[in-house]
């Protein structure tokens, strides 16, 4: 029996002292839709002692609130949760933000990550008496919040979990945002007309008008009451590993993380790339929306013309039916189609920001053949993708990265490209002005800043499975 | 705020060992939806070690169910559940049957009637770190069916539970089905092809052609698994106490309670009636439905004419819109309409169950006058409600019970009836050939088998506005 | 290709200058829903010159409007209709009341009953070039409406139609209620504040505290506009033909049809029945509602117990899931279920209003012999059903009917009862306290008041067949 | 009374001869998913005397058509529709493909573009009898192919109607083609394994696989049955009239119209818009997605650096909700999102294809000068909008066109901007490399093809007023 799955990337955003917080955080959730698209949920409250008031569903933010529902919402109070999972198996059950109610009065939760110890202390809870009615990693973080453990139990209860996490939690008189001590996922503070407010990325508050502050340290404990705002530290000071991949493809191109655009670092990226695997040819192409930026680092590097070859259908949503009498490669098609007049007869450097499975690019070189482009130089912007990540990216099992099986030359094969480039570890780093030891590369390098003792996790389920 | 609000009547089902569980249990949800109207669920289950699967919404069950629903529940083990709530506040969070993950495995619960001790349990349970999504009493119970107490947890768990219950509960291995040993709602066990079957009243298993065995003691626990149907008696043996409204109004007329037919109970009620106040009159007839058998009863006793001059329209459900722009006594005058002919000119006798509030009983005798009734004579087939029940029947405050506030002359007058005559403890006993000792009569005259101390509750709930 | 299908059952309800309209129409429908339940529809108007609004859905009344509905549906004056269909292909489209905009503006239509000449009306309208969107006959009647004839028109359209016909029309000016020549529908007028009402059944106005102010006479046209109501006979005189069907079983019994209560005439019918077909019996059971004042008449006539054996399931609606894993004769089942010790060792009588296929009927018989009745007899409160309907009610195929195909004594033998009892033309006719010659008795005796030739309608259909 | 409303841009598609046409057509109707998001439909056909079947509804695509819905629009030929409409009076009813039954059989049609003598011939057509149930060109167009004048009445139908019409027909043998002889939308013929495809846009003949036969001509009908394609040209000569703004902003890049891709139209008018108001700069930036192309052209023609300032929210439907708190200029931010350090002390170039009323080019001015830019400078890529359009796009009131109202130098001011600058035709024709008598341009010169007579119109609406 599959007790437990692991969570994927998702957007958080909070709201504390404004009239209007169920509504900022919709606005919020907008902006952060990229950061996951099954789900979407707020919670607010209006103080302590008053009910909580819950609105999630399943669909984009626009499909889940309805006029109606943003007016039951009422309070000053609000976290919002956008949630992401490509399988089947996401239910409404599993939605966040969490609501439940405990010795300590109503709380929610939303979490950004994934704990790399959820099975350990699932089983540990259960063990104790704890029960469970979803399989996110969320309701493990809420039970360890309950558990009466005197005092200081919120950061008591933190301190036991592994993992990458940006929470936001809501409790009867305070919202608490909390950035795990790696610091993996993004989380950041705001300030708009009095109110105090938090998200996974910078470019919500843009859209609501609210002042970015500050990032959340990694670490670091913000409680934001009727007091104001104050930090704790309540862990050990760990290495740093933000998650090099949001840089890459995850976060918008328009949001500020650690002070640098991401749009800056994408397009810095595409320049580096072009000195490491320059070429010669007539015409870059981005794979859009994610390639654009780095192809145009690239292209001006090496002062070829860029061209918008691939045409990006505006009515792409993820829910679109797939009829059984399927085009072939209809999915790829829907989504870009080539101008191929663009392409013709011309050399074609071709550029997206990453390759998984290999699939996709294979198409869009197919494509470009098929359009009479008389070669295609495959570049990506970030090094081949060869190991799992266990801190609330979803990559495909291992075995099915093109990366993790094939040689570079296999893949330019595999891909029908002329040539194929990435960019390297260094290169990549260089292009964020950091320093590599701040970063996460774990998907890159296979050295993960957090261990994940599969052994552990396996021993458990087997448990489980002999149990009843 | 309002933590917990105690669940209402329901119904539960459960199936054993049959290759259609979910199809059987979506019948017998059929044949009990008179017991909730509000939410209906089903989980399933193949056996250990699989995942249960859960479909509940809000509906009846025909809405609740689509074929596609029936498709996904698969499993040859069920239990399911409708629930009644009359308040705004019920939501989908707290439909049955409940489903966890805990130490033990997986585990759902449907229950029927209500725990006085619940908000003693909850306050207990969340001092020790339980966290609580829902507010109805199921929750409880799972939460104390998963406390680490040794072996004999399940039982050890039911002990700690005060009030009315009927219980089916689905583990990885067997269905429960566990009656309090007052024995306050029914619950009885058939057989249908080699296949176990539990359901709160009979009429359920006789629309899925399965055979009544019998039923479930007070304080029995019946453990269907592999191996057959064993029962347990875990708890201290306790006064009789079934609730005497299931026969006045709540359980179907066609069921069998007690080796008794409900509907024979209520015609016996009428005849008691007729010969405690007696009257002279041209026509009997009846409040349809719930009158039905207690005005024939009454009629045949003093040999007066019985006719249909109320008409049911089949259409009402609990859905209907209320406009605004309200006529007057809409809602009372859409479920029955008067046949002005039939009555007009004619003593009548006006012959129903119970009068709760009085407005419903008053738009009757205001129908009546209008429509030319000579005199109005109301007969009630059980004795004045005057005080709450506790134990899962929701009825008004009780300072909104007509009875509680009023003389039998001022609820006349009120009336506006020329007569009125409700039947009397012994003779409503008397009607059931049990002893009274058997009965829970405490909304009649107050004294409640089970103690609900209010202080204790009350105490709790200030405590817990205080705590956070 | 079958381009038109007869239309069956419907309620009508009109308003005119009321300020609540739309929700008077809402309850009016409400009371109506016996006469169809598979779609609802409210139009509305101000006045001339100003959109009409238009609500239609499938559904049952309940469901089809919510209170934006009735809140979009502005006006003074309304048109409402409930469709009845059996048939899986009946669609939203056509759903009525139909709307449309011609050359006179604005019209709504609602209509009950079945046009005998519609293949041949719509071939000639096509003919002339007007195209349909829809299948029902109301369609045809808007074209015949709108079409260029004089001044006279509206009459002049109308004397087109042969058929069944209560309509209810609403124009830029006016509300129309037309009766056909024959008066085979009933249609009612009232009064209520001021404001005019039509309803199929008065049951309607008793709901909205209309006064009922008389029935449209056959072949009346009863125009209401800012100058109140007056009527025009546009129709050659024709014998009168009110559908016995409507008394027997398909009009509620707290409606009054010429003057006479229905549910009276059904206990006169029961008594007629006892009378032609007595029989030594211990009980009477009705096959509850339909049969319940025939039961009623049928046991006072001969003094014999009445008691409601069979309990009805008050959460039938048309739309309950029948899986495929089905229980036998569940559909008939779930709708009645028997008392068994009720009737256990018993002879009994059961009555119904009809027969019609069959196998209902059987499956009440079967019911009563395992539930250990001694003698089973099946008394029916009208003639045996030999032939098809042509005037809006939906029978099966005349091959289908048991009594079309089998002698009296078959049918005994099929269903499985001791001994079976029709009642009689005289003796149903008797009951209504009326001429047998203002009745259409045509499913009974076969004598169709209007005449139907059914080589017209293939002839067209076919030439329909080959014309394209 | 507003009878009739214009209907707007739609696209239209349609399959002959394929066992999967349904499947082709939502896929094809997805390609041409930015010419209408309001509704979509499809009707599809087996053959003659076999019953059309058709699915429309209020969405995307993507929302409108289930699996099930493509389960049963079965058959081999289909034509498709999505409709566009900023208004809310648009519904269902209005939705097309329309489909109706007349004297020649069934028929259904989809209708781009807009007749300049609706109003003349709905008035016509009533006087004469007809119903019509929608406000939309269509339903008049299937009046007039139903009308009886003989043999070649199709033609006969079509010669009635003037202005712009593509148009896609489906009769019980033949699917029909049309393009009004002034040419005014596009309209493609395709070839897809034996089956023949027509489409407003090329675009989705790629997505599909199918291979581009070639354009229909302006006037030309073409006609596809079991026979093959044959082709007449019943109308009197008309000068071409394309309509440019396909060019400009309708049309998707990825198409291809008369020879031409359009993205490389848009590109050349990026140059031309260089070479008529250069300027210098820092940065050019597009506004997304409908700038790109032209912004593109304009930076390498000065060859000054071009970047993705504005970022675009993937998930802007047209349907989230506004809250009534509104953020200041919410809608235009939610769209697109500025990184501000891309822009921050530079002097930019911002360049989009039109300015209608001028809120969104003002906002996006505002945008970068918050951001810091030091100066911005407005180029459009096609000359001020002063005229309406009567052929089919939608926009605002003449009144409401900024260019209409105010003189350049105000338009910069109220832009803010420091420069403004909008190609001239002379630019704008030669970046289509055809002929300027080719083209409509009556929105931006006045000169109108097809004379519309507003006093016609206006004297038969008030007709309309006064009639009833
Ligand atoms: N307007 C935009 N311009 C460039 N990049 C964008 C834009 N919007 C989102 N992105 C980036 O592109 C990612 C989405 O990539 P995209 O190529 O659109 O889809 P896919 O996930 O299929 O690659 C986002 O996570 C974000 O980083
Ligand atoms: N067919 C029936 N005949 C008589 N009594 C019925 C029938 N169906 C249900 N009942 C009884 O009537 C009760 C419902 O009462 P009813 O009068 O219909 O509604 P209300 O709850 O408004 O009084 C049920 O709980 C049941 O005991
Ligand atoms: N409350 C009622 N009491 C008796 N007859 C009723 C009542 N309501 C409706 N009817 C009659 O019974 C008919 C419905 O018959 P019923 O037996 O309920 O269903 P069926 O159509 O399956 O026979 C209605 O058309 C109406 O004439
Ligand atoms: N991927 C694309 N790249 C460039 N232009 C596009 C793309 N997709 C659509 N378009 C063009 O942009 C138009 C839509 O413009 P856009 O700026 O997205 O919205 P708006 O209508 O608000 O201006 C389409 O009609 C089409 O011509
Ligand atoms: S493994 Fe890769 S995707 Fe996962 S957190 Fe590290 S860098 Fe990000
Ligand atoms: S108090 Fe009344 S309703 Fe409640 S259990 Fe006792 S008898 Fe039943
Ligand atoms: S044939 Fe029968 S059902 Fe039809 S109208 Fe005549 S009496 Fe009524
Ligand atoms: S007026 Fe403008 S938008 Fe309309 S058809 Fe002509 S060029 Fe196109
Ligand atoms: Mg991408
Ligand atoms: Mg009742
Ligand atoms: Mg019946
Ligand atoms: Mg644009």
């Amino acid at each position: 029996m599959k007790h437990h799955k692991p969570t994927h990337e998702c957007g958080v955003f909070a709201v504390f002292g404004h009239p209007n917080a169920a509504v900022l955080t919709y606005y919020g959730l907008f902006a952060l839709q990229h950061r996951g698209q099954e789900s979407a949920g707020i919670v607010t409250a209006t103080g302590p002692n008053t009910p909580f008031v819950r609105h999630v569903d399943m669909g984009l933010v626009s499909q889940v609130f309805k006029a109606e529902d943003l007016d039951r919402l009422k309070g000053t109070r609000a976290i919002g949760h956008v949630r992401y999972s490509t399988t089947g198996s996401s239910t409404l059950l599993n939605a966040q933000p969490l609501m439940f109610s405990t010795g300590r009065g109503q709380i929610a939760i939303g979490h950004n990550g994934n704990l790399v110890n959820a099975a350990v202390l699932r089983d540990e809870l259960e063990r104790r008496g704890s029960i469970f009615q979803t399989t996110v990693d969320s309701e493990i973080i809420l039970h360890l919040l309950a558990q009466p453990n005197g005092t200081s139990s919120v950061l008591a209860g933190l301190r036991r979990i592994q993992g990458a996490y940006s929470l936001v939690i809501m409790g009867e008189r305070e919202i608490i945002g909390v950035r795990d001590p790696f610091g993996f996922r993004p989380l950041s503070l705001g300030k708009l007309e009095g109110a105090w407010v938090l998200s996974s990325e910078t470019c919500a508050f843009d859209l609501i008008h609210a002042e970015f502050v500050r990032e959340i340290e990694p670490g670091e404990v913000v409680i934001i009451d009727e007091n104001g705002v104050r930090s704790e530290f309540p862990f050990r000071q760990e290495r740093r590993a933000f998650c090099m991949f949001e840089y890459v493809y995850f976060a918008r191109p328009d949001s500020i993380i650690s002070d640098i655009n991401v749009a800056r670092v994408r397009t810095a990226m595409g320049r580096e790339l072009a000195r490491l695997h320059p070429v010669e040819a007539d015409l870059v192409v981005p794979v859009p929306d994610s390639g654009n930026y780095a192809a145009l680092g690239f292209a001006e590097e090496l002062n070829i013309p860029y061209n918008h070859a691939f045409v990006r259908n505006h009515y792409i949503g993820r829910t679109f039916l797939q009829p059984t009498q399927l085009i072939r490669d209809f999915n790829v098609r829907v989504k870009l189609n080539l101008i191929k007049e663009a392409v013709h007869g011309k050399r074609v450097v071709v550029v997206d920001d990453s390759i998984v499975r290999g699939t996709t690019a294979r198409a869009r070189v197919v494509n470009l053949r098929e359009a009479g482009a008389k070669e295609v130089h495959m570049r990506i912007s970030c090094p081949p993708h060869r190991h799992a990540c266990h801190y609330g990216i979803d990559f495909p099992d291992p075995e099915k990265l093109i990366a993790n099986q094939h040689t570079l030359e296999k893949i330019r094969d595999y891909l029908g490209a002329d040539s194929i480039g990435y960019l390297d570890v260094p290169g990549m780093v260089r292009a964020t002005g950091q320093d590599e030891s701040k970063f996460c590369l774990a998907c890159f390098n296979g050295k993960y800043p957090v261990p994940v003792d599969p052994n552990v996790d396996k021993f458990i389920m087997e448990r489980r499975a002999n149990r009843s």
